[in-house]
């Protein structure tokens, strides 16, 4: 400790949120160097080293190989599959000194299928599954929560290669498996969620969730085992009435329904004014609400877009997000609506939007189109907006009255609302993505042209799968997880040194002792941080003890004079006073038992 | 080797200029991404790892302390040194979508004095070195022979602060001798040589070659010892005339020289019309020649600068591009003459120059910029252009008819040239540069205000210093050094494997006998790779087993009938045969020695 490059700071980092950050900062692991970007101390260079290693050696049991790609690329591949495009200004490019478009990586799926393509071309060389544990480059718009949202992070990356959807599957499978062990090994709780594919395409795709109050991503459970990211809960739509059914339904009527440009006033108002024939009284859940959005495509175009939905749902960014990539979206501004007269604050309905509305003037272009949340199936009756200030019309049918461009799952997904599956009601929570795999299916190898010739000679497309784990973000939601109130506190497995050897007071005796100590440790193959300040006090270093986070603590002082040190435990504040040789075996005994 | 993800080519790449980048990609190490920039394949990152590996043990071995920064880095501290602009098109710079200007590192110098600022403040925590092997950046203009000259490549790179001069003579000292046992250790003949600080600035600098005719660096060696890049090669002058001495030279004198806008149709007609007093033939050595050079300044502008040095000189373009830095150097264009009209091609002489000349009447700056080599001393006569065409000055006297801006030491070197030093004749050489360590001094400390207290409560500037080893360059050194005519051959130290077993035929006893000895061989320690492709000819193992330059090969084949199997050396191309677990034996003993 007297020449170990690490300083503990008093002081909280000024932009940190969660505990992770602020903890890493203040330890001396990491040290920022620019929004988003750090630089690895001693310290949290082990920790990485040692989560790395974990990460290698279970790919390797996996069957997969290591290789490694530049993160400066060539614009060219990634134009080919619109990626360059496609990820907008997530992506970090530049130019080199000829004017040639380059970028740093945000994943590497083409240059692995170029790879691929270049080496092989036989079936009979599939399966293969390679992999990388490379620094990633992402311009994220909003850098945060230090390791956990960077924008130059450690990413392990994984592709597939097989000649068909069986082969992909078991790929597939076997690198679950292995983020499974990954995860197990690192001491990280997670949960396995149906993602949506998003930027990557693809048939299949699951991530890896810490489950944590503070992560960005929302998922849902249900009793009976069904657990989706909310990006991909598919909502359970009623099933559409029957064409003569709707015949029957009585016809759409026009109200005034003055001063009620929101939903709950439109519900007061039509059970004051025009209550249900049947007596029960409306709720939000009758009424359509027409949500205006602008979508902005990846070659500039704005487009403003409606979406109908139940009035007792919000519309869910994230879940729109999802599905409207590679467009970008975002509320609608006063800007976007008064491009749209025909769009009345308060009063849309599906009249003027979509296949119902008439062409727009102006640019001879169709009306804004309309997307419909599921549940407003076919036969389904609203009450929704006509188009006028102070006007609604009841009764009005999907299917009969009117039609969509299409439907968008997009509003959001409640507490209770049940499991697509039929497995009960969803549970909400929130977590971190630490790994992500998908089956990606032939996108990458279409587009880039990956074939091989199979058992009869034809030459055939490979399928492919990408599997990613943020290795910096896994070992930030290990601190996450593990810190408390007083520091970091590692799992042995991660952590920089096994024991914290802690000298205290002023006797040369105790310091030798100490070392002793120290290296009979470290001769039992244990390792080692020696505190061996020879002017700190024993608070400041008991103090540091805790912000490091070693595991365990060995802490040889006064009561050498009564043959005794200590044994701390870092994670659970256990301490028991043993004779030094004692401690030694214990420590050793403790350690192997904990690495298995 | 049947699911290993390696390829073996037939054919050269069609850039490959030299063996390195020849077999390295011939071998499947490696993989051209984009000019200058490769991908690792599973044998070229072992192989990788392992020279990582022996630079990371010496450098803790020698008290440095591993960090990691970004490779991505905001350009505020690299504005401070001035080496934003310095590095001119050599950087590869960006910007974020926030329009924020980044850079991608080529050196760290500034960051690390950033951070020991950061968390160091007292003397008592000095000395201090840092390392890091990292990705850095550098947009090469000719990015060429593979890894040898890339623009993403693998750096170690270390940074020493100390509080005083003695301190940083210590630090440099590690550093020095960590980087003979390193390049030791990796089987690299090097040489060490002054060098010039170049762009670091600092006070001392050596650099660590590896001889090599392909090497890009010219170095000399003297019988006494001395070695210098020859950049640094410091001219012995004449010494100057006493000005009383020098009055006494005849005056000068012009003459007719028709038609003599060369030093040999010069030296020509002066020995036919105008012979020297003393009989003596004129030699090229006698006359003073005008070099005419592009100075292009960090901010773009352009300046004509002359340079004057004997006429059996040639200037060195490397030479003074490491005096004009950060000015980049060209020979002057027919357009920067014409800017010029002064300068007489051919006839260019001292009186138009420097502080001969009269400032320019167009711009009222001062006359073009005139240097002159160390042999130009003072009192030296010279025959030299009259700037008038067909016209000379003979005995020109240098301090007494001409004076200059300054001295530029930078014509070339010529084998047989005195060593500086005294030390006897020069010899010239070529080597490839893969360690440069620089005394850097304050230059970095005082711009971005590193400083701590010394033991008197004073706030003193940290002196540092700067070491970089070219790791991926080191990898192909090695490479170069030690491959073949039909692939690689590398040292055990480093290679991929210690053993690669090849089975032959089709015998399927023969491969149960191969893969039991390829597992004894790996559980005595040794690491194995195992040539189990069935239907591949005994011909193509061979040759793919030479082209990936395992250093010991054991063949398994016809001869298991008769019991023996062969044990062929890489290097030597000795084989010998043996019974199969006496193979073991003895390459398990030969390894295990090899590898000390």
């Amino acid at each position: 400790m007297s020449s170990l490059f690490v300083r503990t700071l008093r002081e909280d980092p000024a932009d940190a949120e969660v505990a992770s950050h602020k903890w890493l900062v203040r330890a001396g692991y990491i040290r920022r160097a620019a929004p988003g970007i750090y630089t690895w101390l001693p310290l949290g260079l082990r920790v990485l080293a040692k989560v790395e290693a974990v990460v290698r050696e279970e790919m390797n049991a996996a069957g997969a190989q290591e290789v490694h790609f530049p993160a400066l690329l060539p614009r060219e591949p990634y134009e080919a599959t619109d990626r360059w495009t496609e990820y907008g200004p997530n992506l970090f490019r530049l130019q080199d000194r000829k004017g040639n478009d380059m970028l740093l990586a945000p994943t590497h799926e083409e240059m692995f299928t170029l790879l691929v393509g270049d080496l092989y071309s036989s079936y009979k060389e599939l399966p293969l599954t390679l992999y990388q544990i490379q620094t990633k480059y992402r311009d994220e718009a909003r850098p945060r929560a230090g390791l956990l949202r960077g924008r130059e992070f450690i990413m392990k990356d994984a592709y597939s290669f097989d000649i068909d959807d069986a082969g992909l599957e078991a790929s597939y499978e076997a690198q679950r498996e292995a983020y499974q062990r990954i995860f197990t090994r690192l001491g990280l709780e997670f949960v396995i969620v149906t993602a949506t594919s998003g930027a990557m395409g693809g048939s299949r795709s699951e991530e890896f969730l810490f489950p944590c109050d503070i992560g960005e991503d929302t998922f849902v459970r249900s009793p009976g085992g069904y657990a989706a990211n909310v990006e991909a809960v598919a909502t359970l739509a009623p099933a559409p009435l029957p064409a003569s059914e709707i015949t029957k339904l009585p016809a759409a009527v026009v109200h005034d329904t003055p001063d009620t440009p929101t939903i709950e006033s439109l519900v007061a108002l039509s059970n004051a004014e025009y209550p249900r024939a049947d007596g029960v009284a409306w709720t939000a859940a009758d009424t359509l609400k027409n949500v205006v959005v602008t979508y902005e495509h990846p070659g500039g175009e704005r487009e403003v877009v409606v979406i109908g939905m139940p009035g007792d749902r919000q519309l869910d960014m994230k879940r729109l997000e999802a599905v409207a990539f590679p467009a970008e979206v975002s509320q609608a501004t006063a800007d976007d609506l008064t491009q749209h007269p025909e769009l009345v604050a308060g009063y849309i309905g599906p009249a003027v939007l979509g296949p119902n509305g008439a062409p727009r003037e102006e640019s001879g272009r169709g009306a804004v189109r309309y997307f419909l949340d599921p549940r407003v199936a076919e036969g389904t009756s609203w009450i929704t907006g006509a188009n006028e200030p102070g006007r609604h019309v009841y009764g009005l049918v999907a299917g009969r009255d009117f039609t969509a461009d299409g439907v968008l799952d997009v509003a959001e997904v409640k507490e209770g609302d049940p499991a697509p599956d039929g497995s009960g009601p969803l549970e909400l929570a929130r977590g971190i993505e630490i790994g992500h795999i998908f089956a990606l299916g032939q996108k990458y190898a279409k587009a880039l042209d990956l074939k091989v010739l199979d058992a009869g000679g034809k030459a055939v497309t490979v399928t492919m799968g990408s599997y990613g784990i943020g290795v910096t973000r896994a070992l930030a939601c290990i601190a996450e997880n593990t810190a408390d109130d007083a520091g970091l506190a590692w799992p042995i497995q991660v952590a920089p040194a096994h024991v914290h050897v802690v000298a205290t007071g002023k006797d040369e005796a105790v310091f030798a002792e100490a070392e002793r100590l120290a290296e009979a440790l470290e001769s039992s193959g244990l390792e080692v941080l020696y505190d061996d300040r020879p002017k700190t006090s024993p608070g400041v270093k008991f103090a540091d003890s805790e912000v490091l986070g070693v595991p365990y603590t060995l802490v040889v002082g006064r009561g050498l004079a009564t043959g005794v040190v200590e044994v701390r435990t870092r994670a659970t504040g256990e301490r028991v006073e043993l004779a030094p040789d004692d401690a030694v075996t214990h420590l050793v005994a403790t350690v192997i038992a904990a690495l298995g």
